[in-house]
């Protein structure tokens, strides 16, 4: 952040008064910018013992399979959220029936929230992000293809659970990836 | 917003292409700017039976009582920014046990979300935001007095819950407040 988003003037970035973190602030119309993390809101959606998987058309992580999610715009729920993106990504209609899953990716101001649903009916397409839509069950999922560590603990959850007959709800802090050598 | 805080110049407002909201767009730099909801995180902390309060000595809703609870901040996991807050607002420590209620206020575009937790010792005291710090049963708690519906909700939840001997998790949405005549 250079400029200040009200008037346009140039910001400097120090702590405010009674604060205790830096903030970019503007002196000429007096405001304070506060930068916050994000949510990411998705679903997992089951359809006859399988659940549903998109395989990404955008970066990061072109190619790769996730499950439906992505930011939480203003003016929605989490729940909302988590149809939305189920809709826009798969064309698929979901019911939600539990929050599932909530990781916390503090290196990259993310908190992941994850909820548990079925599917309304069969009839889902790839949607303007995705390139290929799938129903899965544990033994066919491309667990070397999934775009991202929220999505392989989630599923990795999802059938331990249902194999003991009882979701719990699961809560951890992803670390960044080491680097490779 | 009215200006690009990468550059400067004055912003439009429109849905970019792909996108099905919308933005504010620089078109000198071509930055879009997304916003979202954001995240406040705050602690049920008990200490013999009793829960800690603070009475607010900052708007909104100055002089009522609230659990310690504050924004998210950037490179924190949401338990941590709990226990943040409650050392800011009750310089109070605080171990974290269970994340317990999650409230939607989409019409201010917050996610409530808030833990359940034990202070480590009874040394407590107002922090700078703080008027007065107290320990309450539920007999005793400023139930009229209290700061934000979300606080309220997640405390009748608590008290309910500590009876039947089991703490779930709740979730909600909270609407607006329905205007006076």
């Amino acid at each position: 952040m250079n400029f200040c988003s009200n008037c346009g003037t140039r910001v400097s970035h120090r702590i405010p008064p009674g604060d205790n973190l830096p903030r970019h602030i503007c002196d000429a119309c007096n405001t304070i910018f506060y930068e916050n993390p994000k949510m990411i809101v998705g679903c997992v959606a089951e359809w006859e013992g399988k659940v549903l998987l998109c395989r990404r058309a955008i970066e990061p992580r072109h190619g790769l399979w996730t499950v439906p999610a992505g930011f939480l715009e203003n003016g929605e729920t989490t729940a909302a959220g988590a149809q939305r993106e189920t809709l826009e990504e798969a064309n698929a209609r979901v019911e939600i029936d539990a929050f599932y899953a909530l990781y916390n990716l503090p290196h990259i101001n993310q908190i992941y929230m994850l909820f548990r649903g079925r599917l309304l009916d069969a009839d889902f397409s790839p949607g303007a992000e995705t390139l290929e839509t799938r129903l899965c069950d544990e033994a066919d999922l491309p667990w070397d293809q999934l775009a991202f560590a929220t999505v392989r603990n989630t599923l990795i959850h999802y059938f331990n659970d249902r194999r003991k007959g009882e979701f719990g709800f699961h809560m951890g802090t992803i670390e960044p990836m080491a680097r490779a050598r």
